[in-house]
């Protein structure tokens, strides 16, 4: 199975320290069966996680949305992550927070190699796909992605890095895996809070905007729009990438110097450095 | 976590017998985490897996759908689903083939106690809820449940028994586990093939009906129409309940003798028996 190797020798199973090779569900189980299950990704950067507190309160907001009922407090999670990056002095990884429901909610942290790109990525941009179809409950991060990862695999067959996906009214809303930003007339324009993910790493982009004095226009880029040359500089954020340039979408090139937004992006990884 | 117990002690990956307790996945498994995933459930009756070749056909066609690519063929998985039968002696059971796909496909047959239902809901009918959703890829079983999760929770906390799915165009597809049926002037109503999964067993509804001589009509039933009293006797069909006849829809009751459904559910439970 596609599996990522643990890093470390432990993880976190409902506040205990266990074996990586222990971090594992029963196929019998309903939350697993079903994806009954919210989750988290984030950065652990010198030995940090990187806005851990936002990470955790949409997890829990995300539980909210689904109706997703569990016993565990912040507080214990932000203690688990600590007890999992201090008993494997873990400096730089990607952490899973992984929550399945049910009758007996189970929790999981797990640490993973941090992901990271080449550098020529963010000067040459990436190229993306388009790929119809809407998330079912998109504000919340659950283990309802099965769109996510056919949208993907499509992209990838063609050999592109991201989709983005588009709804039936021609809105790009949101990628696979990340938020989507647009340039057009020197306004960045992204889809509206209640239509996406409300990702950690946008809530910095928007912040970053506001420090470079770039205006946000919250309204979803229509693709045919976008297919009309109205945009001029495309990028989407993530955890892993910041702001990433976009190079190509389908067959339609917007290859430039990327100047806004990689200005964006040095500001949003400045902060997860000099958040303490 | 909601965890169905496993009868027997064994149960089968990628063809080798295991321990049931070892029927388990890395949660930190791409697969898992998206749900790449497809399943079928089924019977075994008088140590004999009923339908098993519509089922294996059925798991077919849902990996063909999501672009599941996995090495497993139909001849293997019978055989396995055999010698998981033999080893443990079962008699009665609900087996439930589980794939994974990714880089290297999972695939798991586990044996839990069989889905039987106290005769009275046979002959007093069960309650159901409406609830507004759409499934992503409605001919196939994936791990995309998470609408299917919810509905039927939502039903339960009502105290019924299964929820009836509404599209954005007011038409009720089928159930959370089930397909759904409504008799009007004599006819019975269903939706098309293409708007719900396959169910095998409204495979052999639709084959009683043309042995009663009942007129099926593949039309979506509108929901406004269902509370305007068009429809007379309502009932779903799944593996477990054979065709289970509905009391009550929200709040609107249905109650009748169900004679037509019970004589459904008849000849469908005797056809599983009468299959040697």
């Amino acid at each position: 199975m596609n599996h990522t190797p643990m890093i470390g020798r432990h993880a976190i199973r409902n506040g205990a320290l266990i074996a990586s090779s222990e971090a594992t569900v029963a196929v019998t189980s309903r939350a697993v069966q079903y994806g009954f299950s919210t989750y988290e990704s984030l950065r652990v950067v010198e030995g940090r996680a990187v806005h851990l507190d936002d990470h955790l309160e949409r997890l829990a907001s995300s539980c909210e949305g689904i109706g997703l009922v569990h016993p565990f407090t912040s507080d214990q999670i932000r203690a688990w992550v600590a007890d999992l990056i201090a008993s494997d002095s873990i400096v730089e990884a990607t952490l899973r927070v992984q929550l399945y429901g049910g009758e007996e909610p189970l929790l999981f942290i797990t640490a993973t190699p941090i992901l990271t790109y080449p550098p020529f990525f963010y000067t040459d941009g990436v190229g993306v796909t388009t790929y119809r179809g809407e998330r079912l409950i998109p504000s919340c991060k659950t283990g309802n992605l099965l769109l996510n990862y056919m949208a993907l695999a499509d992209a990838q067959r063609q050999g592109c890095f991201e989709a983005l996906l588009v709804d039936r009214h021609g809105q790009i809303l949101e990628g696979t895996r990340s938020n989507f930003f647009a340039f057009r007339d020197g306004s960045l324009y992204t889809a509206a809070d209640e239509q996406v993910l409300l990702g950690i790493t946008r809530e910095q982009v928007l912040r970053a905007c506001h420090h470079l004095g770039i205006e946000v226009i919250f309204e979803a880029v229509q693709v045919e729009e976008l297919f009309s040359g109205y945009y001029d500089e495309l990028f989407i954020s993530a955890t892993s990438m910041a702001a990433m340039p976009i190079r190509s979408v389908d067959s339609m090139s917007f290859i430039s110097t990327y100047e806004r937004t990689l200005a964006i992006k040095d500001l949003v990884r400045s902060w997860e450095m000099g958040e303490r």
